[in-house]
């Protein structure tokens, strides 16, 4: 098949891609950051680009106006390459800076320091930077290079057996006597034995970081560690470039069966690598000291990470290829620290339930605690765990990303400019954007926000359509009906922010999946929602979301507010527990060995609850009216 | 530099060399093995060549008659190619068949496997293959690929703990399906942890084999054994092709520092694959079910084998780089077994005291008795331990290879056609060859009895020298004088066979530096011979050594005979413990642990000592006249 060669204008980058590629594609290969949220799928329209030269191919998308359609403009991921082209992206589609500051590391940072100092035992990372001064050989002592290294190490870390590898070993004899036998070592715990990733000459062990990342399928989280000072540095997060394969996990599992899971892992390591390279850069700190990344995700995530095939993950009986990988290089699968460095993949629990779940129940300590909790990480897929120190049991539910605001018209992340508050004083809807700044979309917190404003105020009924002439804000266009937040006039771009019939559609049923799976997992135990005495919130959102709203749509249940707890990002909260506590790798071990999987897909009370769920806030109103 | 061609016939091999590089460099490259066996030092003169075309450069040898320096011989090693060259290799000059059956472990087998089974415990190979047909995944069973695996494993095998590495976990989804779930761990052991190395479909847990290698200076040994049924299937061995480059290692080592390690590990390696190869190929087996190469050796030969620096090997206080390396994958250091089978380089004690010791310990049980037991490895290094089960002492003493019959002008390995045997019978010196065959050389154990011989018989005097006009078989060409013991009318080649002055030297300095070490380690221990219950004497000429001959030329002191054993090569038979029993490795290493080394290089008592010896049988010859 011919190339074809498709340049980008503003960015002035040219790509070769086979016949048969979408825009969308080419752009990905370009590197070039689409602000696109459907994944592929045609339906959000944020792709659109301008045709200027060659010829492409595709059906014509409702997205686009008559007057676009004449201006060449397309839909990338629904446009197929012809020709070379020459290609025009607009500044609205070009998402101009990937990598961004994650804010809701920032917001959490003080409640993050609060609960990792809390654990009883003392810092102990994952991997450890120790500078040891050797005794000179002798005649009376002549033991070899790396006995004697490794004996000094071992001695000072208390380990029972420690160990190096060729490349090291090979290194010693120059290294002790050029630096007179004063050497740091980099030691990391690997499966049980303590390995001497590295020797430098002289005393380097003030420089030890690490990388923290939740790969979530719409975003990827990165946090830039100090292991000697157990504090975070700076935190980074960016879209997940896998989204160009589709918005949900099964559709990039499809995608990695057709073109091959190497396609879908080099993405992801791109991600990381962007991000750590962001951080390390940033900061200062040279990628050679970063010495460990630890990663938690959903298990199809865990998988692209590894490169290990996906396809019976999502095939019953939803077999993944592995749950707990050992420990590797991060070499190994291309990221990008020290070259010794390694990787833990954290271990996570079935096909549907990640290591995500794992490090939120290490941050949580509901593993620990003698009274029941429930845990539920709200995000593109919905989990839940219910358990105390004897037993843990959890299930999932694919809720789609629209609690994420990444399913919608106008939906953003919570950024700057990001609508995360909507309320009514004086009978009127207003909004509140973070930062205060003019309005770019809407977030997570405020489409949960919206939803419940609207009901209240009569605007959508029960099922989440609108009511005719409930307000003078709705419109209705070709058939879709709107209900416009504002015209255009204060937002940033000066483009309306509005919230479609359909997008209310997306959420409802996100809520739905997510509600139904905790209410069944509660009655498959045989308990009530009362017995729960904490209730975990977990996800991107965290705490920004409004309670009483929550309950209002029917997300959450109505238990009392005290039981209810906002815990931010625990997969990465987890994750850093595991960095800074080596102990804690055991744990979480443990808690994956101990924590059972219902599998709701296709279960009939699952779908029965879920039908149950799809209305606001349920079809049976009395569970949300027990509010003490 | 530029190049030059040389050509070899009969071989018909032609090979690009730099300016510089000798004409048994050329032949080395050209993978064509010469019967030299003094290392280049022009000594043996077994090197013999004929230049057809061009120009070479390099001193005329004494061990060269006119005839044939006017018909165009040099010694390889020391003629220096200046141009393209046309080179012939005479028949006797080229080994035709490098790699020969291991005659010794012929000798042993019997031996060996009373050793061998006479071990407490039940024989658990170092490698394990096992079958295990797993459950079926369903619904209510949907571990994942890799635990399903891992667990049936570790179960099965009764470890705490297995894992396997990221390649094998990719392969696991496909290899399960295809095989409905029945299939064959390789397990090993890898430090502390149960590895599987290798998952195959099907049953394949009938061909598990391991390589046990010998890594002398002058031979290399390889035994293929079988793990299921702990038992020797072949065993062949080499010259140590690493002889261009010097008979002792220390040559070897100066070498390494010249040309760099990895031209040394290359040498080593190819023997090893050759051997490997060899076995494999005449016992029709697969490379793929080789899973693990047990390698013992002298240190600076596992230094080798690695790619190790070994420069602080040779210089005061002479410290190796590692005694005790960790497992590694075969095929890092090129070896070729199954792609991921093992590589284990047991561990040795000091510099001059290598894992061939502490496998001599392992095999003897030394370290388990309460007795004293001095065990003597007679190899180019000759090294000693004395001790029991509360302590081991070891020293080493450099003999050279006189006593491998590899350092005099007759000197052959211990095979067909080679003088073991020589005795008076009637007034009459007469011999005795391996295989009755006509006669090749002489080996060591024939020039034990020889010198023996010839000192009784008042040839030669208590220093070695001829006495002159005591045999008519004594003679003397050009000064150098000469004892034959055929002319050559009944030897294999019509060339005669004969010990000179000079052989005769190496020898006695050979006896003279092992006997020297054995008793200042006794003298050092405030021992005396006679506390030494155990006399083992370890070695390539093995059983065929007459202790009486030994006794009278000083080689070994006059303690009562049912005091000694002859154990043969006790290196390949630890390794060979170590590859059968996976418990001996952790016996090995505890041994390596335990033994104290002395070094004697440049003792003053030693000197003395050495001194001393240099007669035969000693100075004192009170020692070799108390026996019982």
């Amino acid at each position: 098949m011919p190339d074809f060669s498709v340049s980008f204008q503003p960015q002035n980058k040219t790509v070769k891609v086979k016949k048969g590629a979408t825009l969308l594609e080419a752009a990905s290969k370009a590197q070039i950051t689409i602000n696109n949220l459907c994944g592929g799928d045609g339906i959000c329209g944020r792709c659109k680009m301008i045709i200027k030269e060659g010829q492409v191919s595709g059906g014509v998308s409702s997205k686009l106006t008559r007057e676009e359609i004449q201006q060449g403009f397309v839909l990338a991921c629904q446009t197929f390459i012809k020709t070379d082209l020459v290609v025009e992206i607009p500044e609205e589609t070009w998402a101009k800076e990937k990598i961004i500051a994650d804010e809701d590391a920032e917001r959490f940072r003080d409640f993050e320091q609060e609960l990792l100092y809390k654990k009883e035992y003392t810092p102990s990372p994952l991997i450890t930077k120790i500078y040891v001064e050797l005794e000179n050989p002798s005649l009376a002592n002549n033991t070899a290079d790396q006995q004697r290294a490794c004996d000094a190490v071992r001695k000072k870390l208390k380990y029972r057996s420690s160990q190096m590898g060729l490349k090291i070993i090979k290194s010693l004899p120059e290294i002790l006597r050029d630096f007179d036998y004063r050497i740091t070592a980099t030691v990391g715990l690997r499966r049980d034995i303590a390995e001497i990733m590295n020797i430098e000459g002289g005393d380097t062990s003030d420089k030890n970081y690490m990388v923290v990342v939740d790969m979530g399928t719409t975003t990827v989280v990165a946090h830039l560690v100090d292991a000697n000072t157990i504090k975070t540095i700076d935190a980074k997060a960016c879209f997940n470039s896998q989204g160009i394969y589709g918005r949900e996990v099964t559709a990039r599992m499809m995608a990695a069966e057709r073109k091959g899971t190497s396609k879908l892992q080099k993405l992801l390591i791109e991600d990381i690598n962007r991000l750590i390279g962001g951080l390390a850069e940033d900061n200062r700190i040279d990628l050679k000291n970063i010495t460990a990344v630890v990663c938690a995700g959903n298990t199809a995530m865990g998988h692209f990470l590894l490169g290990l095939p996906t396809q019976n993950i999502r095939r019953s009986p939803y077999v993944p290829t592995s749950v707990a990988p050992p420990p590797l290089r991060a070499a190994e699968v291309g990221i990008e620290i020290n070259s010794r460095g390694l990787l833990y993949s954290l271990p996570g629990i079935s096909g549907w339930v990640g290591s995500d779940i794992t490090a939120g129940i290490l941050a949580t300590e509901m593993n620990e605690k003698e009274e029941l909790s429930l845990l539920v990480d709200i995000g593109t897929n919905g989990e839940i765990v219910i358990g105390n120190r004897e037993w843990l049991v959890s299930c999932s539910a694919s809720a789609g990303p629209a609690l994420e605001g990444a399913n919608e018209e106008c939906g953003m992340r919570a950024e700057i400019g990001a609508i995360e508050r909507v309320y009514v004083e004086n009978g009127k809807i207003l909004y509140k954007t973070i930062g205060e700044a003019p309005p770019r979309g809407i977030c997570g917190s405020g489409i949960i926000d919206l939803l419940s404003v609207l009901l209240n105020e009569g605007i959508i009924d029960r099922s989440g359509k609108f009511i005719a002439d409930s307000s003078e804000k709705l419109t209705s266009t070709n058939g879709l009906k709107s209900f416009f937040l504002t015209c255009g006039q204060e937002s940033q771009n000066k483009k309306p922010i509005f919230i479609t019939e359909s997008d209310i559609e997306n959420v409802i049923t996100a809520k739905a999946a997510i509600f139904a799976a905790m209410k069944i997992l509660v009655e498959r135990l045989d308990l009530s929602f009362d017995d729960i005495k904490h209730f975990y919130i977990a996800g991107a959102f965290g705490n920004y979301i409004n309670i009483e709203n929550a309950i209002n749509i029917g997300l959450i249940p109505a238990v009392p507010k005290d039981k209810i707890e906002f815990v931010g990002n625990t997969s990465i909260r987890g994750a850093k527990i595991v960095a800074f506590y080596k102990q804690a790798l055991y744990k979480i071990d443990k808690i994956r060995e101990n924590t059972t999987y219902y599998d709701l897909m296709g279960a009939d009370d699952y779908i029965e609850e879920f039908k149950k769920a799809m209305f606001l806030p349920h079809t049976d109103i009395e569970i949300f009216h027990r509010r003490q």
